[in-house]
């Protein structure tokens, strides 16, 4: 099927410059010595991980137990739900899946180490819970040190829990611009947790698994010594939002290439320089800004509603007429994904003869328990 | 079923305030002598729209040709896709639907009426279409006057095709504050409006139906004398943008009551202060602000990552322990609504004996084509 006959808006992969960026990051986590545990919650796709075990990634991060479940029912057989899980109901669930697939979980709270270890109980399994430290996030997780070896010997203490190590993600730094400043907040982050895994170390606690690290920052992890499985997810697709982090050499990062894009179709033109486009706010995700116009130059994209997205064309090199297509790269991939129910694999995006590969469905969509 | 088994995050509709709601509204346009066209892409829901329709609503508004097929699948006999159409494929889809129901549809461009009347010949049915004037949107629509009956002309003109009237929503008004400047941007789409009717009456074109108005502003198109046919959606659930929105006297617009709630779980509680809730971006839409915290003074949400979301405790009255809910009011209710696969809808919502009473799928979720 040709490109051309796909309706808009459409969820587009570029198979080409995917697959290139799955290779990618196999390689340089090989050549760092540090494992993948690639995050699912960018693609929500078992078909995706797959791929990313195929070359090399011992498995997959989720969010939610939700997630986590639909990656078990498509083969994946080692999860790490990257997240505190709270309520009966979830962890029962949790504790179910664990009878089916290598099952991981994080934990910052006492109470909810007594509610792990009833749920392993009850379903007779045996949980791996790591302990999240607190790395500058702000956001989950025990201070480093002390608070933590606290949580890690209340781990080890219980029956049907085991002690996995340490869930150490500064999220918030992926994002950072510079890569000086960039670099400073991880190094704090991978001081704090080589402190905590010495502490650990020191009470007789090994940490199997020192976890974090995202897109913007994995070399940094990977070449720290201490972390030893990268949790990097969006590398897959990249957005317009990690393209305005730089590297070293202050421009953007190059690593990655775009590889999602939101098709959009031209549903009125009104007046003179005002295009408006037929994805909006139910197509895209606004919250790290809005989408690139890919390769029309002068163009850019605003005003979005519902279902519409206004192109100022004030400096376009061309008109664009009705039924008219541009391809738009997301600001923010994980939560664009979310709103859409399949993957159209592209081969050859960009080209005359471009045309559809495969269908995926986005099997986790909307998985919010 | 109580409420309280029901696991976060959840999409509850408070039946007691969404039916006063539905009774209201219905109160309202009997008064003023107008007709209702509920605008579906609020719910997505043809449970509702039944409802709404048992109460008086002559018909949906939709945005896409998909939502009408799911409102045309669940019962509804007369829908509008108050949106411009382009594309082939679309524009066949919407003539087969039109075997089924009475479809109207918009439009601002000659091409596009060409296309219209050739996809309604290709399916022989005769499509009703409303020409589309921009009152004040600057986004889709042609200018008032002249460029409108120019159009209208080329309806009528073409076989398969029924010129039917206006569509002049003036979306942007609907979310200003201050009464007064509200008034005045309605007042100004209103001459507007007023000024095409009669220039399409001169040249002996009537328009059956004269569309427009939303819940922000819906009272004072009512009673303009020109509007017949009002669009307004979101005062079945009213949002925490539209809680901003003033009246005359000064005070949040109360014409309808917040019916509309994600129900989030506490998942960690890591410093003094800071609680962390298990709905981010995946659950909730940010497009018009943060969600308010319903009925806890002194705490706020804020800083949404796509699971997470944090609530600055500093002022409240209480702690929240793990697995304690909150109820938030979403920022803007159509695109949250779209997040979600169901509607919990809860009987005494606020009373300890609180009950789910009804399930209801968001049957037009991801409806995008």
């Amino acid at each position: 099927m040709p490109l051309s006959e796909v309706d808009t808006p459409a969820l587009l992969i570029d198979l080409d410059a995917f697959e290139r960026n799955l290779t990618r990051m196999a390689d340089l986590v090989r050549a760092a010595g540090v494992r993948l545990r690639a995050h699912a919650k960018t693609h929500k796709s078992p078909d995706i991980a797959r791929k990313q075990l195929a070359l090399g990634a011992v498995g997959v991060c989720c969010q939610k137990v939700s997630e986590a479940e639909v990656m078990v029912a498509g083969g994946i057989g080692d999860v790490l739900v990257s997240n505190e899980v709270a309520g009966p109901r979830k962890l029962e669930r949790l504790a179910a899946l664990a009878r089916q697939a290598r099952l991981l979980v994080c934990t910052d709270d006492l109470t909810n180490i007594d509610a792990l270890a009833a749920a392993a109980a009850r379903f007779a399994v045996r949980l791996e819970v790591l302990v999240e430290i607190d790395v500058g996030g702000n956001r989950c997780g025990v201070l480093p040190g002390a608070a933590a070896v606290d949580l890690a010997r209340a781990i080890a203490a219980r029956p049907g829990l085991r002690f996995a190590g340490l869930q150490a993600y500064h999220g918030r730094a992926q994002h950072i611009r510079g890569h000086g400043e960039r670099k400073a907040e991880i190094d704090k982050a991978i001081a704090a947790t080589r402190a905590t895994v010495a502490a650990l170390n020191a009470v007789g606690l090994a940490c199997d698994i020192v976890g974090g690290a995202g897109t913007g920052s994995f070399e940094m992890e990977a070449a720290s010594g201490v972390y030893n499985e990268l949790q990097a997810g969006s590398y897959v697709f990249m957005d317009a939002d990690y393209a305005r982090v730089l590297a070293a050499d202050g421009a953007p990062i190059s690593t990655f290439e775009h590889a999602l894009f939101v098709r959009a179709g031209v549903m009125s033109r009104p007046a003179e320089g005002r295009v408006v486009l037929d994805a909006g706010l139910k197509a895209l995700a606004f919250d790290s800004g809005m989408p690139a116009v890919h390769g029309l130059a002068g163009v850019s994209y605003g005003r979005p509603s519902d279902e519409h997205g206004v192109l100022d064309m004030a400096g376009a090199n061309a008109p664009l007429g009705l039924g008219d297509t541009v391809l738009l790269i997301p600001g923010h991939c994980d939560p664009t994904v979310n709103l859409h129910d399949w993957f159209v694999g592209v081969r050859g995006l960009g080209r005359a003869e471009a045309f559809v590969e495969c269908v995926w469905p986005v099997s986790a969509r909307g998985a919010l328990f």
